[in-house]
């Protein structure tokens, strides 16, 4: 740790603030920090139209400003939304609270006694983009977890967040925790978020949610700790065993349950020996279902209504019904293409063979590698966590889906009665 | 991840050499990794007479340049600290290969199988000074993980680094190890340094081990995971009820014992109440031992002998028979005082109060918080870990002394039969 780095005089006091809050959320008993949990339930459930009036503001001016409809969407709160916001902040409090879980420990032969505990980061960091949810939900499990959180919520959904703010910290500090463990920045604008990366020693840990350019920028730009989140350039790969009704199923399912988010499929490989037999099938399915297939000559040679696939086509994220198709000479072929395009999120292989399975598993470097299975499953909730963060896709610290533990760091504690080194 | 930006052009061979013996090395059986190790011990302890010989290249060239005794005493290199690298490297050997661990794991309600399990990062880049010692120690530690590592070992020692590098190279590539495994980038000069900080999608972690400055600059300007090791200002707190002689033992071992590594004491706080009878009799064991006592105004009325403190002295990490000693009127003020200047490396209360023993424990925000011990204890050979890539004072991945387990990242490991999400 380096001593503090003063990055913005406007931001130094939100910042010293977010702290303080932080070493009286650090010993914060459980207890306590659940009732904050419920009174922030409570008053956004006591306050939607005041969220959705802000809420309308935003959508007005996003409107006027030429946001897509995407855009739009995931910035619009209505009454159910709301109502699911505040039922997620509830599930948190049932979660078990990872501070002071004891990791590991022994006995020295000095009979010191040794253990590593879980303890908060201290200050989090939060740069997302048009995501009300966000705000909640990483207030919510920030507070669990004991960390105070600075959230840089973006323009697009200003109003709507700064009333979720105050709501939050009504709620907090109703229940005795302290309001600033949970601020916006956001009426500091872009230079607030370029303060917030270079802030050493006054943010433990900086998380972007969002685009892959907002993930990017944060990266690059940071001089602070960064959990890199998200893009997914997410492979399926039929091998010349794979069962084709599974094949079929799981292809569509990856790629049409759920095309806006960052587990579901955007290449599709083919075993050569396998294409006549299950690319009409699980292509036809896709058509089926609206899905644009972007393929090379061999997969066109069999499946005629697909455009062909340009070389950028294998690095794109296209999050919307599309698909990019190939066909490869082995499983070989398979690894090496996923290693050049991969964004090291989530890798399916759909087989019958066992070894080719292994193979898969071992080589394919990604945070969530699978055989026969729907690459959607690489999710917090479905991994049993009760909440995500994030899903990471860098390997320090935390990789795939994030949850509260991933929000913790370790300290060493040693109890010892006099004892020196000899 | 992003995809991989070419850093330097001089810089890409080296790390597409390195990430195609990651791959390797990622499937490589323990076993053969061990042969590697054995014939490293092997060909350092043969080739003695080479190694000393550029050492002596370097030593003479760091004498002309001027380099501090300190400097010349740790890039030295003798018979004996020979052998004690080829020891060592067999020590890394018979640590439990930490690559292939199920660290959790369960089964999904839909009947698919999860476990989560350690696997290598791929591609470890190391920034150091004058310290030939790291070379070879990081080889063996990234080796037995399965990680490449490029080294960058500074112009000081770069001809002995050159040789030991020629021999690790040529003692993995006699085992059927990748020779790339290991790299130096030293004859690149500085600019190889600079690349290797923004090689990103080619370095996964980059870990500067060296002085406050050098730890410094790579932290700030890295565009890769850095995992930030050790300065330390050290303190210990004596606290009212503090046993005497556990106190003087305590100092004298924390600051006398090794006073140039990072775990010793740099800050003494003593609290008003025990000061008259503690004091003398702890600093007369330092004075006795050499040590220059830095002290406020309080102190040096009751220890006439020290030296009035500046400001700047209750910041220094001194790694010197220096101390700063300072009066607190409270535990509460003890906490303050580390929380401002502490490097959150190790702090050590003495106390005999159990009230007090753990509001320091659990207030303190260090990598290693301590009761009645000595400082010196945290350490990766201390902790039981059987050797020690650094002490990470960072949050993020790892805290406090690292083993090869912090040398891994995690993947997810997925095995269904054709389940899609609902």
């Amino acid at each position: 740790m380096l001593q503090p780095v003063l990055p913005d005089v406007q931001l130094t006091p939100t910042l010293e603030d977010a702290r303080a809050a932080s070493i009286v959320l650090a010993s914060a008993p459980t207890a306590l920090k659940n009732a904050g949990l419920g009174a922030m339930a409570n008053r956004l459930r006591e306050n939607v139209d005041s969220i959705l009036e802000a809420n309308r503001e935003d959508l007005v001016r996003g409107a006027a400003h030429g946001l897509t409809a995407g855009l739009l969407d995931r910035l619009a709160l209505d009454g159910p939304r709301v109502a699911a916001l505040a039922d997620a902040v509830e599930q948190v409090a049932l979660l078990t609270d990872p501070v002071g879980e004891v990791v590991r420990g022994s006995t020295m032969p000095n009979a010191i006694k040794l253990s590593q505990v879980r303890v908060p980061f201290g200050v989090i960091g939060v740069i997302y983009e048009a995501r009300p949810n966000v705000t909640v939900d990483l207030a919510a499990l920030a507070l669990k977890s004991g960390n105070a959180v600075v959230l840089r919520g973006g323009s697009a959904a200003e109003n709507t967040n700064r009333v979720l703010v105050e709501l939050v910290q009504d709620a907090i500090s109703s229940a005795g925790l302290p309001r600033h463990a949970v601020q916006t920045i956001d009426p500091l604008g872009r230079a607030g978020a370029t303060a917030l990366m270079q802030a050493r020693g006054y943010v433990d840990v900086l998380i972007p949610r969002g685009s892959a350019n907002l993930i990017s920028t944060v990266v690059t730009e940071a001089k602070v700790p960064v959990i890199e989140t998200g893009s997914g350039v997410v492979h399926i790969f039929l091998d010349e065993s794979a069962d084709s009704q599974w094949a079929i199923d799981i292809v569509h399912n990856s790629k049409v349950q759920r095309p806006s988010v960052c587990n579901a499929l955007e290449t599709l490989l083919v075993h050569r020996a396998s294409a006549a037999r299950l690319l009409p099938g699980v292509l036809g399915k896709l058509t089926e279902a609206g899905v644009t297939i972007h393929a090379d000559a061999r997969v066109r040679a069999l499946y005629a209504s697909a455009v062909p696939a340009t070389d950028e086509d294998w690095a794109t994220e296209y999050m919307s019904l599309d698909v990019s198709v190939a066909i490869v000479d082995s499983l070989d072929e398979a690894i090496a293409h996923i290693r050049r395009y991969s964004t090291g999120h989530t890798e399916s292989i759909i087989t019958n063979d066992l070894a080719n399975a292994e193979r898969f598993l071992n080589e394919v470097d990604s945070a969530s590698v699978m055989v026969n299975a729907s690459t959607r499953f690489t999710d917090g909730a479905e991994f049993g966590f009760g909440a995500e963060v994030g899903i990471s896709t860098q390997k320090l610290h935390a990789r795939g889906p994030m949850g509260l533990s991933e929000l913790t760091s370790t300290k060493w504690i040693v109890r010892g009665s006099g004892q020196v080194r000899a």
